[in-house]
Formats: structure tokens, C-alpha cells, sequence
């Protein structure tokens, strides 16, 4: 009944990852295509515009996130998921079904 | 390409909870059955007794992890997920594939 297996070392570094409020919100937002930062933002109004810096900056190191520069004029810049944040993106995505059975408004 | 959705609040509530250090790990652990306070402990030995006794109570207070009292002698408790918990570990249930793909040692 309780099976004792260890932790894989990478296992704990993905929900390490996870576990930083507001980097699944990220994840899960990106899901709906790239967005720039201010969309980002407005998305998710709660999260201060210092700390999605941080977040973004921390998601572009872990190759969750990369940075698109759109050649436009003035040039801009968007956020992605890259294949590995589009891989976890697929996971975290059914949260919202999770949600909407389970979490009280 | 951005099209712009809200968020809705009980989507952002869920990311709130496992979006706190060990939340998602301890919800994984907990997926290969009931487990004493103290396999937890064995299971996950960064995380302090603590913030392990922090976190339960949380994740208990979300509906999510329950204790068990087991009439043994002596008397002896242990915790497992409910209905809505094991709906959310099948969820994060896959982050160890995942992780076994895209994370390095």
C-alpha cells in the first residue's frame, strides 16, 4: 500500500518549476498562442509587471520560453512556449477542467 | 494569433495551488498511495517537517489530501488524496515523463 519508490532528481526539478507562483498561469496563458508582454499582463492582472520579468526571465532559462523579435516597425517582441513549455503546457492545460469540477468561486 | 481570453478566477485559484513550493510533489508522492507523515518526510527529504506539516494542512483544508486515522496500537494516522486530489495527481501525474524527456540532470 505504500510502495516507497524515490524521487527522481529530474521529477523533483519539473515540480520545483511548477512550483513557483504564477509560472503554470504563465505556461497555461502561452497555450493560446505567443503574446506580447503587455498581454501577458493584462491576462494576468494580479501579477505586478516586476515580477513577470522575473517569471519570463526565469521560463526563457529553463528553454520553456523564448523571446520572437518581430520585425516590425518600431520592432516588438512576443513570448512563445518552445516545444519542451508546449509539452508541459499539454499537461497543465486540464487544469481548467480540474477547476471548473472542483474549485469553488 | 493573441487571441486575448480571460482568465477565469477558478483557473487562476488552481495554479495557485500548485503553484507553491512542493504542493505538485507532495499530490505526486501521495499518488502511489496513503503514506504516514513520515514516509512523506522519507520521500522528500528537502523538504523540512515544517513546512511538510504547513503544506498537508493546506492541501487538506483544499479538500485535496484527507488523514486517516488507522485503529492499530498504537493508534496511528496517514494521509491520502480524495476524489478531487487523484483528479489532479492523474493530471501532474505525467509531469515524470515530461521531466524524464526535457529535464537535465
Amino acid at each position: 500500500m505504500t510502495e516507497n519508490r524515490e524521487l527522481h532528481p529530474k521529477v523533483e526539478k519539473s515540480f520545483e518549476l511548477i512550483g513557483k507562483r504564477w509560472t503554470g498561469l504563465i505556461i497555461y496563458v502561452l497555450m493560446s498562442g505567443p503574446k506580447r508582454f503587455s498581454e501577458l499582463s493584462e491576462t494576468i492582472p494580479d501579477l505586478s509587471r516586476r515580477m513577470l520579468t522575473e517569471r519570463i526571465k526565469e521560463l526563457e532559462e529553463h528553454g520553456v520560453v523564448v523571446r520572437n523579435v518581430i520585425p516590425d516597425r518600431p520592432i516588438r517582441s512576443e513570448y512563445s512556449l518552445t516545444q519542451k513549455g508546449t509539452e508541459l503546457g499539454k499537461i497543465l492545460g486540464p487544469i481548467s477542467q480540474w477547476a471548473e469540477s472542483w474549485v469553488k468561486d
